[in-house]
Formats: C-alpha cells, sequence, structure tokens
C-alpha cells in the first residue's frame, strides 16, 4: 500500500483494477481496508474488496482485491497528502508484514509502493528507506539497489551517503561485490552473458589520473578481478557518456559509483511530464533490491503528497514493479 | 577546424555546404587547406574553397568555403584517427588564432569544433580544454560553460576537477557567481525572468541534513542572496530531479554543482543512437562559454576518432552551435 496519505493506495488500486496485474501473478495487498476503500472511491472503479488477515483466504480474483488487513486506531486521522506519524507507522508495518510473509513463505515476491521517509521516523522506526528495512529484517549484508527502466538497468555502490563518503566508499571489495550482484541478476531477468558498463567516480574517469585515482587504484583492480572470472565488464567508461550509450543499448547493465550518478540518468528518462498542466504526469521505472533472500520490487517514484487523492496518478510504475517481481520468481532457481 | 584527426573537419565541410550556415551569419573557416580539402573530398561535396589569409579576403558565399589558412609543415603526416603533436599543435593554433581574431574584432563571435586534450598536451599545450585556453588568453578570471540542448540549459559550479575536489568548490559566492552567469545568458539568448533550478551537492539534497552540509551552509545561503535580488531562482533542487524537471520544461536553466551532475542528463538527452549498427549517431548540444569578453560557443561532442574520416559524423551540433552564437551576438548590447 505504501504510505497511506501518498499516491500508494490509489495506485494500489488502480493496479487491482487492472486485468494485467493477475495475468502473471496472484497480488495481494496488505494495508488498511478503511483507507483502500477511499481510493477505490477516488478512482472510481467498482473493484470490491474481500478483506482477510491469513493468505489463505486470499481469492485472487480480477475484480475482488484482496486486503490483507493491518488495523489502525483511527484511519480518519489520516490525510492525503499531511506527513504523519500514524501514517508513516502504518506504512512501516505494511512493509514488515511483507517482509514477514515472504521469509515465512506465505507469499512469493513482494512489491512496495512508495512510502515517505520522514513519516516512518517520525513513528520511531529509523531507517532511510524500504532497501535498509528489507536488509535489516532479513539479516542481509551483501545487498544493492538495482533500477530498471527502458534499456537502463543501473546498480549503485552507495546510496544514502553525502557526496563526499560515497568517495570514499568506492572500494575494490565493494566494485567486485555490485559487478557480481548486477551479473547474476541480470542472468535472472533472461540476459545470458550480459554486457556490464561500470562508470568511473571522476569527471572523463580521471582522465588518466589527471582530476582523481579512484579509477586507477579501486574501479581498474576491481574491472581486472570480474574480466578474469569471464563476466563481459567494461570500464571504467566515462560518466557523463556511458549511460548514454547505456540508453541506447550497448550495455544491459550499468555500475554507477554513487546515487545520482545513477538516479539521473534513470529519472531522466523515465520521467514523463505533461507539457499542458506543467506537471509531472508520470514516473516509470522499477526499483529491485539485490542480495536478499527473498524478492523485492518497488515502484521508484516517491509519495507524491501534492497529487495523492486526486485519482490522477499512474500505476505503470507498480505494474512493472510487479512484473518484474514475477520474472524473478519465475528464474529464482537458476 | 578543430583536431585535423578526428571528426571536426568533415563536419565543418558538411557544415558550410549547407545553406543554413548562411542563413544567420557570415562564416569563415580557421584550419588548414590539404586538411579541408580532404575532408571535402570524403563528405563528397562539390564545395570549393577560398584560401585566405586576412578576413577581409573573405567572400561568404554559399558553395564556396572560406579558409583562413594556417600553414602545416607535413599535413600528409596528420592521419584520421590517430592522436599526434602534429595534429594537437595545428588545433591549438586554430584556437588562439579564433581568439585573437574576435580579440582584435575582426570576427564577431567564434565557435569551436572538437580537439583532443591529449593531443595538444603532447604538442606542449597545456591546457585541459578549450574554456581554460579561452579563459588564460581573454585574461578572464569569472566563467563557467554553459550547455545548451533542448529545454536543459545547464552552468556548472566546477568542471575538470576530481569528484571530492567539486565538493570543496561548492562555495557561496562561487554558487552565486554562476547563478549571476547563467540569468544573464538566458536573458541573452531570449529569455525573459528566466526560471533557475539550482541543485543540491548531495544525494535527495542531503535530506535535510542528513547526509552532508553542503546545501544549509553554502548552496541555500547563496539562494537567499540572489532571491533578494529578484532572481527568480529556486533550491536546492534534489538534483536526481531537477534534470528531468528541466527537461520537461519547468527551469529555462540549471546550475549543476559538480560536471557529471551536468553533463549526464545534457548527454542522456542530446545522444543519438542508432540501434541498427549499434554506434552512436549524432550528438546534438552546444557549449557556451560565459563571462569571457567575446562570444564562444561549441559543439559537445568529442573528436570521434573511431568514425574520423569515413564521412557519416552529423553537423547538426556544429550547425546548432553557429546558431546560439549568432544569437549571442545579436543580444550582446542587453
Amino acid at each position: 500500500m505504501g504510505d497511506p496519505a501518498g499516491i500508494g493506495p490509489e495506485i494500489a488500486a488502480k493496479t487491482f483494477a487492472n486485468a494485467k496485474a493477475y495475468e502473471e501473478c496472484r497480488p495481494l495487498l496488505i494495508g488498511n481496508a478503511s483507507i483502500m476503500g477511499k481510493a477505490i472511491a477516488i478512482t472510481k472503479s467498482d473493484l470490491k474488496m474481500n478483506v482477510i488477515d491469513k493468505v489463505e483466504d486470499a481469492r485472487f480474483e480480477l475484480g475482488t482485491m484482496d486486503v490483507f488487513n493491518l488495523d489502525v486506531e483511527n484511519p480518519d486521522a489520516i490525510q492525503f497528502g499531511v506527513v504523519s506519524a500514524v501514517a508513516g507507522d502504518l506504512a512501516f508495518r505494511v512493509v514488515k508484514t511483507a517482509i514477514d510473509l515472504a521469509l515465512s513463505k506465505e507469499v512469493d515476491g513482494t512489491v512496495t509502493g512508495p512510502i515517505h521517509k520522514g513519516a516512518i521516523n517520525a513513528a520511531g522506526h529509523h531507517f532511510s528507506g524500504h532497501t535498509e528495512i528489507y536488509a535489516h529484517y532479513t539479516k542481509t549484508k551483501k545487498y544493492a539497489m538495482l533500477l530498471a527502466e527502458q534499456n537502463l538497468r543501473v546498480i549503485h555502490v552507495s546510496t544514502h551517503v553525502s557526496l563526499r563518503q560515497a568517495c570514499d566508499a568506492v572500494k575494490k571489495d565493494r566494485v567486485i561485490e555490485v559487478v557480481h550482484l548486477l551479473n547474476d541478476s541480470l542472468k535472472r531477468l533472461g540476459i545470458e552473458n550480459p554486457r556490464i558498463g561500470v562508470a568511473g567516480l571522476n569527471p572523463h574517469s580521471s582522465d588518466d589520473g589527471l582530476f582523481g585515482w579512484e579509477e586507477k587504484e579501486e574501479i581498474i583492480p576491481a574491472l581486472e578481478v570480474v574480466q578474469a572470472e569471464g563476466i563481459n565488464a567494461e570500464g571504467p567508461v566515462p560518466p557523463d557518456t556511458m549511460f548514454a550509450l547505456a540508453k541506447g543499448g550497448k550495455f544491459d547493465g550499468c555500475v554507477a559509483m554513487y546515487h545520482d550518478q545513477g538516479h539521473i540518468p534513470f529519472k531522466v528518462v523515465g520521467f514523463n511530464w505533461d507539457e499542458e498542466t506543467g506537471k509531472m504526469k508520470s514516473v516509470k521505472g522499477v526499483n529491485i533490491t539485490l542480495g536478499l533472500p527473498i524478492i523485492r520490487t518497488s515502484v521508484d517514484h516517491g509519495t507524491a503528497f501534492e497529487i495523492a487523492g486526486k485519482g490522477i496518478a499512474s500505476p505503470d510504475a507498480l505494474l512493472l514493479a510487479m512484473n518484474y517481481a514475477t520474472k524473478l520468481y519465475s528464474t529464482k532457481n537458476l
């Protein structure tokens, strides 16, 4: 469901009303029935609800959303577009329940909607995002997020740290680790012998050491290791051309050295802007956490509080995230 | 002309053979006649040459390229696709001549083709690029490059320094300086009261100080100054959404905190990939140096040695760079 004050409930309502959602998998919503009722009304669909508290009671029928219900004392206190601890606590419990159901194998994979970091922290849950919650409760040390949209599939050496700390995080062992995670996941997504581009850290990959040393000391040694293992990895590719090349189809996957190096091209490609209204129309793109013992994909957009409750948010990213989760499940034994 | 071993000569030949080049300005090529003769042959055009050594001898007639000739001892020693000191020295002298002609007001503006940093340095000219050459010979201290392509117009707080040094370069005074340069230049490009987006340095603009402090200590204080001056500047905008928003039309110009923050989205938008051949088909985008006493625009692509001499490189970026130079000249008294 995501944060109940954001666009999560309404994009979930639109997704469950869409036949595509039921074509490849058996979807189950984890959230609150009262809030989902409102979201269904907002989207003006005739979707019905089957409110349950055990997965085995789900019917998985198009036209009826199975809602695994988590109680909230006063759901009416949650208002669309308003950050609150009540909303953050519910959003957090939704994620935690998804993780628990996956760990106990009651569900085969999990897909997350947008949550608000401020809200979950206000509720006393000190995490910087979904990925960190999943890592914590699945006791995972080696993990990374993969962003996927069109030809771009990007994994990061670091994410939610300052840019100065991100420079420090560019270490040979970590680069090797993310190349391995990326290579394995691309194979699971059906790509044989994936072509992997590894970016430099500095502009022009430091121009042979003119500005910066991380390419020579950390990235090139990592590339030598993975190339010797037979992985089809290339680099360090100058960051400003790598993503343009990847968008064109030169690489199946990219290693970004820090958060914005990967997120900037990803969002430039995935965002969909409405010139008439001057608003963001939709955001495509899926976020996959690699390295976990359970499957987790997510929309890559935020809670979009400014349009929450209006029924105009697009469910495209959520449908795509479900599609990726299903794909990962179908190849889980590879 | 750019580096004679790159695609510079052939895109110049294509440009001068194009009627568009003569519609708004009177173009003159600075280069070597022997090399330009080869480039014209490669592009299979029937362009003629008027070889001159004084600007006043130029005819500015479509069909005849006026070539301001710089001698080379052995032009046949220069081979397409091969980095050499001979080629680098000629490329450097071409740029230096353009600057001199502009400073003496014999030409009204200058447009540069791609040069190769390794080649000019091999020839003993120690500069990291065009911009630094222009700054040096025009004795300019406060300058910046503006990249322009579609809706994206991007200026940088720093460029060719390591990412660690780029973090150090994010200073209040420099941010104010580039906002001023950007605001002035957007007005000169015909935009009234330009809407300017100023990016953060850290992911999510540090999420209110959770990771990084430069937003609070340097960028926000700079924004307060320029906003008080009446400049329509907004920020710090999270870097990963700012360029997507700008692409959509939310900002007339963007301030990037470092080289790749601005170059990555710019190239993702401007690069044109040929899926059939698996090669880069063309690169659009113009690079304008702001703050100089003379006009200088440039293609933003490189020498493309791998396709040099084949006649397939696109002149689009060069035509666009000439168009921007003309626009800047027409508003130079604003």
